[in-house]
């Protein structure tokens, strides 16, 4: 198989950008001091504090199994238990890291519309039970973009935070595509997370072109204490952390992170609009961030398969996904958008 | 401070290695299948089992706490307890990581002798409780080349696991240096791992030149049962697997693993001999290894630190610890010995 | 309130039986070793091997939330996954206690039909997801009798245990109310246990007549190993175990287990049987155990209520149910149903 | 092996006392509420406040590995650490428990005198190291009376809640032998616990006549929070709870608790004076609550023992430990007495 048919399987089938992988080298200079006390960490995590237009507290972690189930611990013990989505990724994707992190904590599927959940489905998970024979509900995580690529208003965003503070839940952001929702709606880091109500956020580094890495952001300060010494006792504390942070400031000085994800949202979009007047395609879900979800005729996925795409159909029968990336390119996705037509059409 | 006063602190001080560099480089062409179903892991895997002359089993973790406490994980049980002597990194520095892994399992100092375990050691305390109130002994694990610099000859630890399996116990090697003690004994990784009996070895890759990420080795095929899935759960599975693989091709291929440590071994060997005259400077430990444990008065000590020299001196009173790496500079060894020479005679 | 009006509300509102206190009575003399090296241990360790013909590890803990928690425990690692009915006691009843003491192993919910799983439901949810992205199923856990007052027969049990080898399933039976089971078919516990291929079965005691106290019994040998020591470290270990295990002589040397399942089954028979006519009542499951289920209109339900009766609706929207115990009193038996007769007619 | 010759190897040995017995028959008519929601629950959380004269919150288990682990878990996280003396019973003989319980939490064993921690030792580990790679002190536990029979003043409990407050650090205790201290001091409960700095306490009852059963009570509220939770998903919330409750209120309502200690206190300071005068008999600690220490030969041991006495030696060579309970026999503590100067003399 060759890269050029793998692109649209996954956003982490992708490299490492150009400004990430310039950072590395700069970053691989001489020596510098271990487990993140060092100069390009403490960079990181401003650029991070400008960027959120705020004192947060700023961690990092190796992946997104990590920073989630770490951030998700921390909002709640044991006995309690965490809203989410039947599509999220935390509850279809993690093999169990969130009940393993926490130590017992159980994840409770709410409705979504979209992959969206709603106060209305909050509400209806957390005021379900009320005995203690049920693990009380303490924390609601939702994912910006969402695993089937819709996003989350500003508005939408307040009324669930007005929800969980009424229902006393924290409230976490996946943000595994979290660049990918600030380029689809045009608004700034600080607008759909803290100024929403988010407590915690884990911004996905790896899919916007780092090697590895994610980091963590606090706006509820009391929320981090010791954060630091829970990374290090489950293994998400790197000794050479200049290579998990440099990259993020490579992504963050001048703006590549947005970039990047403005240019994958773009091939979703020429994707969808090149398909969308074929009879037997349909879209799944809006297009609104960098994944287009389509629903053909299993024959034709198979064909398409058959022509050397690769993509992913764990949506349900006729569903397949395909997904673009920081390097996605637009020559590619007229080839993938023909080859649709054509087995549809055939 | 600079990046040149900095070289003797920790040997994770440094940066990447050319080699993994280049291999980071080649691997960042176009796009891969994610989480580990890649040509570069798949090529690493096989470099692993040409190196270790067998058909081993072997993972890829972020980092030391994570691999070495996963690999504990899978060897025994939450009410089982793990061997290992008062110096071990996992019962010293890893944050109670272990602990958490395996959901509980305790750590059971034994005595050392130049920071290794010995076979009476490991018998005095598996045999010193063996009463439902106390965890039972399931597993021992030695670091190799220890946390003093010291290292198992082939002999020692076939002793270790001549005794293990007498007392139905599992053998772990933290291996963080062990290419440092493949390289002093002049052993092949065979004879100092599965054909003295180790079970499982975690094989340091970050202080050997490489960004971030360790190999665990199992030799026993049956304690490798599911442990991707273990692996997956604890995050400690890369999306983009290659970016932690494809190192090791490059440090493995063509042998600069242990040229590197080679280099590190002499670099240390060197500082010793320079220092081994002078009447208040006392080694505290052979050195085998990349690191120098020098006994000093504490104003020595003092006045080191202000000539800009950095170091750990957590081996209690008037202990030192000078670290080298692959890439220390010779010239520098020399001016630190010389300084050291300057304020103990001064 | 009255202790009559909470006849039916929970089998476990009961008191001790005189059996059992006849035996914590005479087990009240003098002194005994701790810890479960007593007389008394040991002779209902032996009670229980003569009753189920076979030399199975026999073991106590406090509760059934540890006992199951436990066993489940045993038969799966963290990152492994557990296969039950929605309605199943552990996913509904127990906080997260089966998360917890498995340090994260998710339950995996399957259809069940009249609360019992299927080979079918089995199947379908233990072949969904193959990925390392998702806990690998090891264990099918059933409830005997179920939690909706159904019965297992010998035949769906091989038929469950046969799927459950061929697809490399532990199966362990939550028997909270196994002798209501028993007593129901005319079965031997043999039959309904080891000889159809359960691998371990947590008996409830205290829904028996106990005070407190249930019994794991392991026909799998091997799945045993260090249970005690699992036990133990888990706080279930009793320092004055013959208060544990005496009451089990007391319950099983005559067949006062059986005597008392009967008659709680005679009288869940005897309640259906009242309200079978009544047009605005159904019954919503077969009543083979302990438990009635009868759906009604909510005033009615409203006007039981105010008569003093006490009984759960946990089960839906005019679904109430009410559970008969060891010592129902069969005259409350005609005064609720003709109290229910009352307030549907009225 | 007769009962009688056991009477001094554990407390815990001896049977149920008439108070609880009582209790639990009185407890045992008719039918209750399940899980804590019934009458005799209530009333021992009430006598508990009176006891303890202050609205502290209360909670039961089943044993003291559980109270104890699930207070400590309260009062930490998984990456903290609690400092405890090397005798304390949750280092020695929970078989991991607190570090299962909490997921982790390592214990830290401070230097003792006479089996009590002092303001300088709690210091010396609290203070020893202050980085990421050891877990941070959240915790000190101290037990009230200590393993070795000694019983900490008012003075130096307020002494240690000093040290604590000062250092950030909760402070437990563990009442297996609580009564055996207020006893022996002539202090009441508050004296001994909230008055004198104590967070929580585990309140022993199984020692103290019960059959099963401690109490974890809270002085400070705001770490109970959701504690109920935290019991029912450990396995440790019972559902007839007034089998467990209901002793306590016989023990409590008249004095009970504390006679029993008193009788076993002075069966403690009958024994170690009948021996005082013995030259080969020492005393290895000063006898304050029911347990006596005495270093002797180890033929007297030998021949105490085919002599048919039953004892602990796991204090070292040549010791044994006699403890006395609230059913002791002054007469056979006078043949035991006479014994040990037979074989010592002999």
């Amino acid at each position: 198989m060759t890269e050029q048919t793998q692109q649209f399987a996954s956003d982490n089938y992708s490299g490492i950008c150009p400004e990430a992988w310039a950072a590395m080298d700069k970053a691989n200079q001489g020596h510098e001091r271990a487990y993140g006390d060092d100069q390009w960490t403490a960079k990181a995590a401003d650029h991070f504090r400008k960027l959120f237009e705020t004192d947060c507290e700023v961690f990092f972690a190796f992946n997104g199994t990590a920073a989630n189930s770490l951030a998700l611990s921390s909002l709640c013990q044991s006995y309690h238990s965490v809203i989410c989505s039947e599509t999220a990724h935390v509850e279809t994707d993690e093999c169990g890291a969130p009940e393993f992190f926490s130590n017992g904590s159980k994840l409770l599927t709410a409705r979504s519309e979209n992959g969206k959940l709603t106060p209305e489905s909050i509400r209806e998970v957390a005021l379900k039970r009320q005995d203690i024979h049920y693990p009380k509900p303490r924390v609601v995580t939702i994912t910006q973009a969402t695993e089937v690529g819709s996003v989350y208003r500003p508005e939408e965003l307040k009324a669930i935070s007005d929800t969980c503070k009424e229902l006393g839940l924290n409230l976490h952001m996946d943000g595994a595509r979290f660049s990918n929702a600030c380029a689809f709606l045009g608004c700034t880091p600080a607008e759909l997370t803290w100024k929403a109500g988010i407590d915690v956020l884990c911004f996905g580094g790896t899919k916007n072109g780092m090697a590895v890495g994610e980091a963590i952001l606090f706006f509820n300060h009391k929320l981090a204490e010791d954060f630091d010494y829970r990374c290090k006792q489950a293994g998400q504390l790197a000794s050479k952390m200049r290579f998990l942070s440099a990259p993020w400031v490579g992504l963050l000085e001048d703006g590549a992170w947005l970039r990047h994800a403005q240019h994958a949202n773009q091939c979703a979009q020429l994707l969808s609009g090149l398909v969308a007047d074929i009879p037997s395609v349909q879209l799944m879900f809006p297009v609104e961030a960098n994944g287009v979800f389509l629903q053909m005729p299993e024959p034709a996925l198979e064909a398409l398969r058959e022509k050397g795409w690769r993509f992913y159909t764990f949506i349900g029968s006729g569903g397949a996904r395909f997904m673009c990336s920081w390097d996605t390119d637009q020559a590619r996705v007229r080839e993938l958008a023909a080859d649709i037509r054509a087995v549809t059409l055939g």
